[in-house]
């Protein structure tokens, strides 16, 4: 890890930073879902007290959200402030480092709410444009940037993607009727709201017997919102997706996770098909897979942001191996009584004390449904503070 | 039925009526659960624009609303109008008919919210009014008062109490781990809320298995809030309350609701210990209680308003035979997974379109947990317009 810029080149906040910052963080959240592996960020240009430029991370990670706010700031740059989420990169990858940019443009002072923890940048990006003369505050809305982030935070430290587990259950917590009926227990606007989560996300993960029994597109099927096709992943240990599933008719990027084993002949079919395999180790009980495995897996590939939709034994097993981050439930206003499917398998639990526990963040009325969103209250994720909804 | 007053006497609302009828409301509000077997009533009595008295029924029933505000009202009730939720008295009861103390007061106009159905009232306490020359508006806010009245009203029409279903679950709707750690799921807000809403409920009702499991009090510990001690009630058809039972040792009614033919000796244990026995059919399937019948029996004792508060046995019961007119559900904010104790035993349902589905009505934050309230959108329930909140 590399120092922080000495003191002597820190400049303190000014009464004015949180609000454009604020600003710059919900340009951020317009990315997320879109801009993997990369984080979503947003950039401000401020100039003697107007906003002079607006950028965001573009869907696929580039252009880089300073690259874009100082393309329409202009000449209007040189002098300006510039907020923005994240540390500045200033390392060479697809596109030359936003430090040097903003350096060029003649930028005059960065507010940084989060440095970049990536171990290209970590403080790096800060050290050159200090030594080049620009100010830098940091730490404005730290926290909500963090919370904002808390994906691409968790990739880095963890090697885990965050996981937000939505759920729409009766208000007994049943997701079909004993006979396997379960379409629509939530109304349209409830379930528009949750192609909006998926949008957010930059994949969403189901078991094998909800695409077996219900047979999902899983699409964000909202016009111009998830500019980046969602990623539709199967935990399917036994591989009983069909090759004709609508998901893969639909187009767009399905994953296949499922144990080592299976026949050349069955993995064609899939890839024929248009599936991606990935090979997961199996559970040490039961027939799935490790889950802390196939979410290793994917944050290797670069999700950051992962929308696990259940069924009930894949619910059960995220809550089970502490991996769920966010809750996004949703509850209608019926009851299906004891016979019903659960909305997750047992844990099973042997004390109370140890049941997930979780902190409400947020609760909105969704048509004739109630959307609850929470964060988890054990301590991995408690690292990152909580958003004031969900992201 | 009588006739209502001839159109000559009703004169119509002025633009001050609905704000002082919303104000006698809340008073009758105040009653609630200490009324029975009668109605819960507010009385404003405004003169030139000034408040001049208020009353609402009090604590078992009598005084009436109408005499408390004509108390506080004094002479400044001559020449007055005014409001009633409900339709006036006009028979000699244990008190004199407050129609008589009005006209006697020198009251000018009386504002009434709803006809009272009683049969020794329904419009005659209006004729009566009408014939000693006062003047009379009918059907300010009347949906509000029917729905405030709604125990009452049920139990003149159908001959059964309101039924409000209380629960407190995890978001996946358990109540208890499977081996039955209960403990507390909900909070100590939650717990306090529920203790009001026993409050405002003439009766507690739960399963004998509750009462075996958890050895209740369920009485409403909220100093002051229930000056009539709320009656306790166990549907147990097989005689399996502890006479020991901290219900039956703490004092204050205690019904307890079983199949004939237990032996003398066994209820006579239960008599000594305090509770009052009564006997209801058995259902037709199953070892408990015809709830139809075991809820005809509260209303011919005078119930009006019952808080069923579980287990999930008398729960289902309940839903089964559509006798839930009100929800009030309790969310924490945790999951327990599909092997802990459900909230509701099996209904079961055929259909997702015959689940029973509500109206919410609200929704609170107590604490860490929600409490969604809800009416019932069956037909049987939908006769009263559902109140704002819970009453």
């Amino acid at each position: 890890m590399m120092n922080l810029p000495a003191p002597s080149t820190l400049v303190p906040a000014t009464s004015e930073d949180a609000a454009h910052m604020r600003a710059a963080l919900a340009l951020a959240a317009r990315g997320l879902g879109s801009t993997w592996p990369n984080p979503s960020v947003g950039c401000v240009i401020v100039r003697d007290g107007q906003v002079v430029g607006r950028g965001w991370t573009a869907p696929g990670g580039r252009p880089h959200a300073e690259t874009e706010a100082l393309k329409r700031a202009g000449s209007n740059a040189t002098g300006s402030t510039a907020y923005v989420t994240l540390e500045p990169c200033c390392h060479w990858g697809r596109t030359p480092p936003c430090t040097d940019a903003l350096i060029d443009a003649g930028i005059a002072r960065v507010v940084v709410a989060l440095r970049d923890p990536d171990p290209r940048v970590d403080g790096a990006g800060l050290e050159r444009m200090a030594a080049a003369g620009i100010a830098i505050t940091m730490g404005v809305l730290e926290e909500e940037a963090r919370a904002l982030n808390q994906g691409f935070l968790k990739r880095l430290s963890e090697n885990l993607p965050l996981v937000t587990l939505k759920l729409a259950t009766t208000l007994d917590g049943r997701i079909a009727t004993r006979t396997g009926e379960s379409q629509w227990i939530t109304g349209p606007a409830a379930r528009r709201a949750a192609h909006v989560l998926r949008g957010r996300h930059d994949a969403v993960l189901v078991g094998s017997g909800t695409v077996v029994a219900d047979d999902p597109e899983l699409s964000c099927r909202i016009p111009g919102f998830a500019p980046i096709p969602t990623v539709r992943i199967v935990a399917d240990a036994r591989l009983r997706t069909n090759p004709a599933a609508r998901m893969l008719r639909e187009g767009g990027p399905v994953w296949v996770a499922t144990r080592p084993g299976h026949s050349d002949a069955s993995l064609g079919v899939l890839r024929a098909a248009g599936a991606i395999i990935l090979e997961v180790p199996g559970a040490e009980e039961g027939a799935g897979l490790d889950l802390p495995s196939l979410l290793r897996a994917l944050a290797a590939r670069g999700l950051t942001r992962v929308l696990a939709e259940g069924g009930a034994a894949l619910a059960a097993g995220l809550l089970r191996n502490g991996l769920v981050d966010q809750l996004a439930w949703f509850h209608a206003p019926a009851i299906m009584g004891g016979d019903g499917r659960p909305a997750a398998d047992a844990l099973p639990l042997e004390l109370l004390a140890s049941m997930p526990r979780y902190r409400r963040i947020g609760v909105s009325m969704v048509g004739a449904d109630l959307l609850s969103e929470f964060v988890s209250t054990a301590p991995s994720a408690s690292k990152a503070p909580s958003p004031r909804r969900l992201a």
